[in-house]
């Protein structure tokens, strides 16, 4: 493969393709996952040409989930897929990007300019040829079609632009006669113009929000998983280092800070989560929330009670104190602001402090959700990064202690079954230096798990732990029927199938012991058929259910 | 599970859930392919409680293609999902629907309309509660959300009058606190206002049909997918046996007519397709197309070259003859009245009569594609379906001779690759008297060949026989690079990891008529991983690809 900088005296860069594939490389873009097809090929064959290199995916919503957990460890990510047939598989992921804002590009060859004259019955079309860009409209915050050499620059530009402004997907549709075609016009502009905060107003906001934390008896912060997407983790530990006040995460922000950190009292999430981080909070006379959003699943089923006269909001797309708002403030502006202001210091809180939970010792027993959780958080080590699915895989491993460099990844708000496996492929290939831990459900595993194959091919080794229960346990806990069951797949038996990794079936606690005594030393990628009593469940997920439960018949 | 009859004593018809599935069963449904998910549950649960009987499949893209599947054979299918994470995973079977105008019903959950007020941030919600139906706008002839208990009788009769008349998808979305609800008002009345035949328009435009063709000297009919579905075979079949005008079959209604039939002539695909079929198409002076789309596969990428003045061209969408339309004429109308006018049968052809091909002794050496067929054409039974996915498994199938009861299934326009498996559960599901012989390329099976886990659920049988040649085919031989290989999955090893099922390795043309002998005896389902050589290709996708080959660059 051609390194970037030899490429670009190919001569290539004056087309769209070339330039598509320059902005996209230096926004940070190095990898693009996707199932080729023959709307698409010509691009594949100039990114395969370039130093963006092509992450092969089963399906192409295995491309699609991939490219979101890229997108958040990297600031952006790409998925490229033919049209029709490939695009409209990646609805759903694409619409969890937008929902937990994830920057992904989605990039979809066309039929050519040409060839679309006269509207005829191509393979691949709908109903008209704009359809799926109307799809994408209602998923994305900006999407284009390069029909036009004269105007493509600017529309690639504006694209990316939101991609990164709004931490949303993008959508890119590039018809295969325009991808070798110049370039037209001058380049104007290489970035586009991005909003910047108005002084005046950010200092008012600032000194505001001292004013009101200073003269607070309890603040607390409340840290949301845009820290995360904007990269504002040292900010946020900056401010919480400085003053000490308590901060909790939420659900989908948890690994925001590390959780040894003195200051870090638990994730807060209303009446669902635990009894004494709610209390602290709702007792709180200033809450801090910088960056998250306030979901059903945030605020507990919307049990949570903060009380706006005592709050600071800020996100990315308003900064509120108390009943007013600030206009034209940055959140990266106001996040970094809060260290500069002298606020002071508070003792450090003592009730929270977190340590690593003690563990019993092996036994012969078949595993329960609690022990698991015991012998994950001690085998958890600082170079990984846990990707959980929905259901007890993600309210269970609200209890591991996340610490280090540790990372924590799920899709805790759209909550979608089946990110896990294919979202450690884009995982890794993102941060080769994070060794994901996958706890994944059964359920989300037969969406999903043959994604696994990347891991083979790509020499990925995530450690996959499937929670085998039989079923849907959390919809079993609503409203139960044989619809709930699972038919009960050999998960050590994945491996046999595609030819790459390591199987092990663990049916007691021993088992698991061992096999995570294995894994550790696999350059391969292993999977551990957890088999857990289909009554089992974690405390969160107890809670949780309790709540949802009341609104579904 | 109660009957159908004893249920509707149970006084839930004048729920609205109640009134729906009573309906649909009207209207034939008997399944519902689907995964569950809470904002859907209640209904499920109503389901359950019903005569539609809920086929689980492993993710939700494996549903919405057994529905589609179910919707061709049945004249109805029902595909039900959960909010947003369900829903948006099926954009692109149901966009395969329209295409391809398959009558498939989209039942999707919802959030309450309670739970909607003041736009909470509520789990799988993506932009607004509207955005998943705003997608489903643009896949479906007919949408609406039952908010309403005034207006959801005439709701559900709108859009599935519509799914009945267009034959293509229809978008329900049911809100889970109108489960329950008392349907309000009257019920006016159980049949939306169906359109019907002008009679003066129609006996026009059958004696012109009629002129046309008895002063032909070579007449010819061409008979597409919508004879298949409006279930007019036998209308077909009285009109070309009173006439004995030969009759072509497009690649995406193959096994219209039964292929032994003395007037059969074979599958007209342009320069693509067999140049004799070409030949004598094209040289027709009258060609009655009935009921095919004239789509980019079917006219050969559109090298087909057909003189519009001898054209007698009937569908759903209109009625023409030459340069000139009959309005107000239903298809099903005119395909009927064809037989009744006396036009004047013909000697019968004997140039394209086909026969079963001969077909050489089995061997050690490697499997053909040439082979494979040779032994599938021996081997397909009276009582078989065959189902075949996009690439080779469909164009090399070109050249099975479809005979007595047998049909053939396949996404043979919109070419959405994974189809044919999930396809199968949902075949079987609606026809158990057939047994699907499924053909699937192994990039396809990689996407939903897990979907098998169905057949072993509820006692389905297909013979799946898997294309394997470690990569993209169709791809390769247009541009290829290493984005087309695929990782070489052990498909014979599918029953071990999903516990039913009978796998065999095919290596050599003995093996293979060993399996499919083994296969045929196998009252559970069976795999045949068949190693084909990479280069090894049928001669319709060598025609085909040379053809397409030059648009990709």
């Amino acid at each position: 493969m051609l390194k970037y900088k030899e490429r670009i005296f190919f001569g290539v860069q004056d087309t769209i393709s070339g330039y598509l594939i320059d902005r996209l490389y230096e926004h940070g873009v190095r990898h693009a996952f996707g199932v080729p097809g023959d709307y698409v090929l010509a691009f594949y064959d100039q990114m395969h040409k370039s130093s963006i290199k092509i992450i092969n995916t089963c399906d192409e919503q295995g491309a699609g989930f991939a490219a979101d957990a890229y997108a958040r460890l990297n600031g952006l990510g790409l998925v490229c897929v033919t049209y029709g047939v490939g695009g409209l598989k990646i609805v759903n992921t694409t619409a969890q990007a937008y929902a937990e804002k994830s920057p992904v590009v989605v990039l979809s060859g066309a039929p050519g300019v040409k060839e679309q004259e006269k509207d005829p019955l191509l393979h691949h079309k709908v109903r008209d040829f704009d359809t799926q860009k109307k799809v994408f409209e209602q998923v994305t915050v900006a999407s284009t079609v390069l029909s036009d050499s004269q105007t493509a620059v600017d529309e690639i530009e504006r694209v990316l632009a939101a991609a990164i402004q709004f931490k949303r997907p993008v959508y890119v549709e590039l018809p295969r006669d325009m991808v070798m075609a110049k370039i037209g016009g001058h380049i104007h502009q290489r970035n586009a113009v991005i909003p910047r905060t108005d002084q005046t107003s950010l200092a008012e906001s600032l000194q505001e929000a001292a004013a009101m934390i200073n003269e607070a008896e309890r603040p607390v912060i409340l840290a949301g998983e845009e820290v995360h997407r904007f990269g504002l983790q040292d900010s946020l530990l900056e401010f919480v280092d400085g003053t000490r006040i308590p901060v909790a995460s939420t659900i989908l922000s948890k690994s925001v800070i590390n959780e040894l950190n003195p200051a870090y009292i638990g994730i807060y999430q209303g009446a669902v989560g635990e009894e004494s981080v709610r209390r602290y909070v709702e007792a709180s006379d200033c809450t801090i929330i910088l960056g998250a959003m306030l979901t059903d699943l945030t605020l507990g089923m919307f049990s949570a009670r903060i009380d706006k006269s005592k709050l600071i909001f800020a996100t990315s797309e308003k900064i509120s104190i108390k009943h007013h708002h600030y206009e034209g403030v940055l959140f990266a502006d106001f996040i970094k602001g809060l260290s500069g202001l002298g606020i002071k210091s508070r003792q450090p809180q003592t009730i929270f402090r977190r340590k690593l939970p003690r563990r019993a010792k092996a036994s012969k027993k078949p595993v329960t959700i609690r022990y698991m959780i015991q012998a994950l958080n001690k085998f958890l080590k600082d170079d990984m990064i846990v990707i959980t699915d929905v259901g007890d895989a993600l309210f269970a491993s609200t209890e591991l202690v996340i610490r280090g460099n540790t990372q924590f990844l799920s899709p805790a708000y759209y909550a979608s079954l089946g990110f896990a496996v294919p979202a450690c492929i884009g995982a890794q290939t993102a941060r080769p230096d994070l060794r994901p831990l996958v706890l994944v459900g059964d359920g989300a595993f037969q969406m999903t798990g043959t994604e696994l194959t990347s891991a083979g091919r790509y020499g990925l080794n995530p450690i996959v732990v499937v929670l085998n229960n039989g079923g849907y346990l959390t919809e079993r806990l609503l409203l139960d029927g044989s619809f709930n069951d699972l038919v009960n797949w050999d998960y050590a038996s994945v491996p046999k199938l595609i030819g790459k990794g390591r199987g092990f079936s663990v049916l007691s606690e021993e088992d698991l012991d061992k096999a995570l005594a294995a894994s550790i030393k696999e350059k391969q990628f292993c999977i551990l058929d957890v088999r857990l009593d289909p009554a089992d469940m974690s405390k969160a997920l107890r809670r949780l259910t309790a709540e949802m439960a009341k609104k579904v018949r």
